[in-house]
């Protein structure tokens, strides 16, 4: 059975439900890099950043968020990153799967070419089969990049994925 | 002949002679993404970004620049980034050189285990090559990552160095 989730453009009424989210992913602290976050900076890096940002509906309650930006300016801004958070109690249920296939219908309609991930923790197995099947690659590993929660320091992975070939 | 720079932190006043570096560099369009930037806008994401910004003297006059800030925050900040421009009229006389050699010394002296380049232009020979012999080594590849003035779309390199082994 294939769970159906829609998405829309996030607005600053969403922001108390993307930080119920946000809090309990950063705390975790085995896949995103912001540490020791308040609100205030969390708000100031996700929803006011110069990124198109993204909530997933779960039955009308937002199950997860995600944005959508060039990862880099000019010359680079051909490709472009994306970051995605799933809720913890919406975990395993394909919001992850959901956001990430519409982030890239999203991204090709907006004339990107490609899309990359800066900082996949390479102990995050669930992320890397889940970018491994949507058709990423891991393209660059940094040695100890990222200081786990649990772990202490573990690779970080930079995957990638071309937009033009077929999905 | 070993020609000697000094470096020194920039400030403010440096400004004029930040941009008469930075804008012929992008201009060139086959090392930097940033592309038509005013100087407003190139004295935010150099000057004014939250980075430690540096000059290299020759004889008193600013021969370059280069800025040092952790690649990611929080649990990615022990890995450093940095950026240096050289003014295109004292290229080839080592003021690349010795503001990486000083902006090791420095990211060292702050704590940094590692310094990683997100976008080095592989058609860049005399970078990449520059980078190789400070020690640096590929560990990633972003196809096509960068929109180059004159080749079209070429790829972008992660380059990295350890900080913790010896020089």
């Amino acid at each position: 059975m294939t769970q159906s989730f829609s998405t829309r453009p996030a607005g600053s009424d969403d922001w108390p439900a993307i930080w119920d989210i946000m809090e309990p992913v950063i705390a975790q602290g085995d896949s995103y890099a912001w540490e020791h976050v308040t609100p205030e900076e969390a708000r100031a890096v996700w929803l006011d950043a110069d990124a198109e940002v993204f909530v997933a509906l779960d039955g009308g309650k937002v199950a997860g968020t995600y944005l959508l930006k060039p990862n880099q300016p000019g010359r680079g801004a051909h490709v472009c990153n994306a970051a995605f958070m799933v809720a913890p109690a919406a975990q395993g249920r394909g919001v992850g799967r959901a956001m990430a296939e519409d982030a890239m219908v999203r991204a090709r309609a907006a004339g990107y070419s490609a899309m990359q991930f800066n900082l996949v923790v390479a102990t995050n197995e669930p992320a890397v089969a889940l970018w491994r099947q949507l058709g990423f690659g891991v393209v660059g590993r940094i040695p100890g990049g990222f200081r786990h929660a649990q772990h202490g320091l573990v690779d970080a992975l930079i995957m990638y994925r071309d937009l033009e070939e077929s999905p």
